[in-house]
């Protein structure tokens, strides 16, 4: 099945977007997260207009209340690439490697720092891999260093961690961790991926590592990560005014599209993006 | 006084403009009425996210609940004029012709036609009026035309009555009329106005009548004619991605600033407009 539009991010851009899709009936894949963590940590809210001095928790539950009784689907699964097929896109999910469909594409994944290690763009799709389910298999008895944001990455690590023969995990948090007992763990900072024709070490604050393969797992991956060939200004992606990127079909909404970050102004680009999205499939 | 910001609207845009100053503590002239009458009108609003299946009515009191609770004033007066005095702005509104004054402005009086009467741009002060308590001393003992939108004018209809010799009045609304008796009422359709140096007549869809001077009474003035000097594109107020216009400090937003019309992305374009008035502000 290819839907109408994959609207990837569940914050107050995407959940907008997918409203105003679904108002006009158009088939939505919705990515992201249920839980609106983000939002939920926001102690208090004090100008989205008509609900006054709201707590982000109560915030939260408006938005996830409105999308239920519109009968929205989340599908919590995390975009790991976006590929523009010409006339429809292909979207990649970290999860479990299912590819969706989809004619047109809203971003909405949030406030993502363009942040690299030195080395890693180059080594892209050469060692470096942003998705464990997608790639893992490449590297079945080999060594590899893994890269992680938060706990909720470390089912992939025990994934990769039955394929690789040595995996290194590089955890970038504090909490405690419940990984696999063959992981090797280690506490230092990765500033650079090295190799010549493909990724051959690991570069840390503390030390070198042989490794054939560096996995970064980031809670979010920078847009011209995402999308190839997205035209990023100033750390975000470009939009007009009808939220429009420079690939046809592709539309941005909220932080990701630029300052200021706020919620009622994310929720407004949504609604643009997703009427303009509307647009876009009556006229291919 | 000088206010920080005037907002001009009280649609979703001028009243998410007014709270997001308020709560960056600028001082703020809100002008327009607190009856949210269009609002109010709307049968069902199913895409403000975190406000399922409300009725225009219920938004309406959603928003002036938040505008209450933040302690903001509504000074029910219409603008007539904006004038750029190059570091401030000069506010002339249609009621008591009070001036006011503020460092910036934003515009949100949501979608208003550029139409005009043939001839009335080119008669504009010199005898063409949009204010009739501040042209109305200049017509002592002559003879008026006014034309006006809704019986909500029939009070400055009244007041010309006062100073003119003859007042031919032209409403362009069907409900029963209540004005001064010696207001001579035809119910016709102007379509241009006549005259050499200044105006000397009003034709209609059925005759032309001499006069001295025309006031045209519209809900709304057109934004090109609000604001001199103000750039226009396709019908609306031209505005870059932070919602300036082409006037430093004279910011615009909501369906002023061009599709789609929608409350959401009237707010969220709302809280941009106020935030880049606010970084004008301190700048300059």
């Amino acid at each position: 099945m290819r839907y109408d539009i994959a609207i990837i991010g569940t914050g107050p851009a995407g959940l907008e977007a997918a409203i105003t899709a679904k108002i006009r009936n158009k088939s939505i894949l919705l990515l992201g997260s249920r839980s609106l963590k983000k939002i939920r940590k926001a102690p208090k809210v004090m100008n989205y207009l008509g609900l006054p001095e709201i707590t982000g928790e109560e915030l939260a539950k408006s938005f996830i209340s409105h999308i239920d009784k519109m009968g929205i689907t989340i599908t919590e699964e995390r975009a790991s690439l976006v590929y523009p097929m010409g006339d429809y896109f292909s979207i990649q999910t970290a999860e479990n490697g299912t590819i969706y469909e989809a004619n047109a594409v809203i971003l909405a994944t949030g406030m993502v720092q363009e942040k690299s290690l030195e080395g890693e763009n180059d080594f892209l799709g050469r060692g470096v891999s942003y998705c464990a389910t997608c790639d893992g298999g490449f590297f079945k008895g080999k060594r590899i260093a893994v890269i992680a944001d938060s706990r909720d990455k470390e089912k992939e690590v025990d994934f990769l961690a039955e394929l690789a023969d040595d995996v290194m995990y590089f955890p970038q948090y504090g909490d405690e961790l419940n990984v696999n007992a063959k992981v090797q763990v280690l506490r230092e900072k990765p500033v650079a991926v090295k190799g010549g024709m493909k990724v051959s070490g690991l570069q840390t604050d503390k030390a070198e590592y042989d490794v054939d393969g560096v996995f970064i797992l980031r809670d979010s991956i920078a847009p011209s990560k995402l999308v190839p060939g997205l035209e990023i200004r100033d750390n975000h992606v470009a939009v007009n005014h009808d939220m429009e990127t420079n690939i046809p079909g592709c539309f941005a909404a909220g932080d990701i599209a630029g300052a200021p970050y706020q919620y009622i102004k994310a929720a407004g680009q949504g609604n643009i993006a997703a009427l303009s999205a509307i647009r876009y499939l009556s006229h291919s």
